[in-house]
């Protein structure tokens, strides 16, 4: 069973995922994103995977866990987190721990090994964000869960050991880190201003147009203020919101549009780049938040975190996020 | 002239240096170490360097920015922060920056192009010590400098661009974030407790001896309970003491004999493997702190920071300390 650990000075927990025994000089060969050969998320596949949790498209009269599907959610199989078991917190002397309760799953994007996330059709996009919302529902049910971080990882600088399109989400028996520190934020923000903190980005960026990427009716997407690296993006709802699973049907397709869009851009301007996307919303089981509101974050991994961005929490940009939206508006004009 | 910019909802701190000019597309060509050809760290190229701001072992009589040296400190060429000017904080609608102001300097650990730092002879270590120590103190006169977070990065994955052994220095205009919420949580435990936790730490692992890579008289090296990254080590003064400036002449040798040996024990463990020290002190300008204590963090780099880790703070780390303190142990056994 993995285990989370707390760090005593800063309150930081950290997941021991001890999947397999490994030797030291296992680490120094980096794992491959293995091009070709055998796929555990292509169709007919389905048996080597974990039994799924959910799919889309398939005909009913099929079974589970068989080709046919459209998006197919299934459970990590070598989880950082499993889903069975007790909390047991316990301390260790000045220590303290509990068990690696959780959930790991991942979101199977298209059935097509060749697709990519930023070449999907808006429809088949839009799947993508219906099974987010749905395994964010479903997983919100259980109470030992505090929080669900959903979150794509594409591109082996980025992360990613799978070829095949795939996002992941993880469900945590505690809040993470940067989610207290932006709820604590914005906060504080709202208790001086009675405003929202993003909102009121919002209409600055709106206003002065030098950090808009794009926009439609429902969404925009911005390059922050203070971006840890260069071309980070953050995908907003115009209309205040702190859940996303509380999204209408229609914002869900400008959302498929939006992010659609956003990436042809990044794609425009950096061809095949590796990159991050993290899903931030309220806590699970959390009342309507009027000084929270939902958004993607998108890190392209161009930069190194070195020892000054490890040591201090501070990160050293050399691309100005107003020359990186130029970049990004002006993508589809070479 | 480089700019700090924070933002508006976590309080964080970046920086935009913006050194050259960038198209995107340049991002992707990640920079290599130069193998062999020109060094500008190598004696009888000082003139290639900004003026050197310290040197030792240099004969009194031959000039500043010659050879003959044994250590050098040199401004960085392509400084993340400058040193002249003013801050100059503003507010831009909700958004707050400054000048990027402060101090990026080089510390040359040796004047011998194929040294490494885990090479490094016992007395030139205790010279780079020192250097750390005389570079503190003359930044500490600046009042416009909060904290100087020393830090070394070696390999490429850990973000060094120069093969000649040099580690940093970056003098900083406001306290980093990861700085105040070490203060912040050692603090916390003080008022609760009324004993330093790092030297609660320091009796736990000494009784328990899982988590002791090595010691000696005045310091310990363990692995921390709650570690990022496989083989993360911190190393610890057994007394306590909050400012790595207070250090006397015989805890300098033995910083140095432990540094190395920790150092030499990771080599035979994980040869070649790329990692990034910081030192952890108290703010410039601040009383001896009951609550802190001065430490090195050094983490090899052998994990990718991927979505998950980068949307929640929150690390996936597949290796236990009490594991890889073992190895670390038995490293000279083989």
């Amino acid at each position: 069973m993995p285990e989370l650990r707390k760090d005593p000075i800063l309150g930081r927990w950290i997941i021991i995922a001890k999947e397999r025994s490994r030797r030291p000089t296992d680490f120094v060969i980096r794992e491959q994103i293995v091009k070709g050969g055998f796929c555990p998320l292509c169709p007919g596949n389905e048996n080597t995977t974990p039994e799924e949790v959910l799919a889309y498209g398939r005909n009913p009269s099929h079974p589970p866990n068989s080709p046919g599907w459209e998006i197919r959610v299934v459970p990590n199989k070598y989880p950082a987190l499993v889903i069975e078991g007790d909390l047991n917190k316990e301390g260790v002397g000045i220590y303290d721990k509990m068990n690696g309760i959780g959930a790991h799953e991942v979101i199977v994007e298209s059935p097509n090994h060749e697709d990519t996330f930023i070449n999907l059709s808006p429809d088949r996009l839009l799947y993508v964000f219906w099974a987010f919302r749905d395994r964010l529902v479903d997983l919100g049910r259980d109470p030992r869960f505090k929080y669900v971080m959903v979150f794509k990882n594409s591109g082996k600088d980025a992360g990613a050991s799978l070829e095949h399109s795939h996002s992941q989400l993880v469900a945590l028996p505690i809040l993470p880190r940067m989610i207290v520190s932006e709820l604590d934020g914005s906060l504080s923000y709202y208790k001086y201003k009675e405003r929202c903190i993003f909102c009121d980005i919002i209409r600055q960026e709106l206003r002065e147009e030098i950090r808009v990427v794009c926009e439609n009716d429902h969404f925009v997407t911005i390059m922050p203020f203070a971006p840890r690296s260069p071309f980070e993006m953050w995908i907003l709802p115009k209309k205040h919101s702190s859940s996303y699973i509380t999204t209408d049907d229609v914002s869900f397709i400008a959302l498929a549009k939006i992010f659609s869009e956003t990436m042809k851009r990044l794609d425009a301007c950096i061809p095949d780049v590796p990159y991050n996307f993290v899903l931030h919303g309220a806590p699970m089981h959390s009342e309507p938040l009027d000084y929270f509101h939902w958004h993607f974050e998108i890190r392209p991994k161009l930069t190194t975190t070195a020892g000054f961005e490890w040591g201090s929490g501070f990160y050293i940009n050399p691309m100005p996020p107003e020359d990186a939206a130029v970049y990004m508006r002006e993508a589809f004009e070479k």
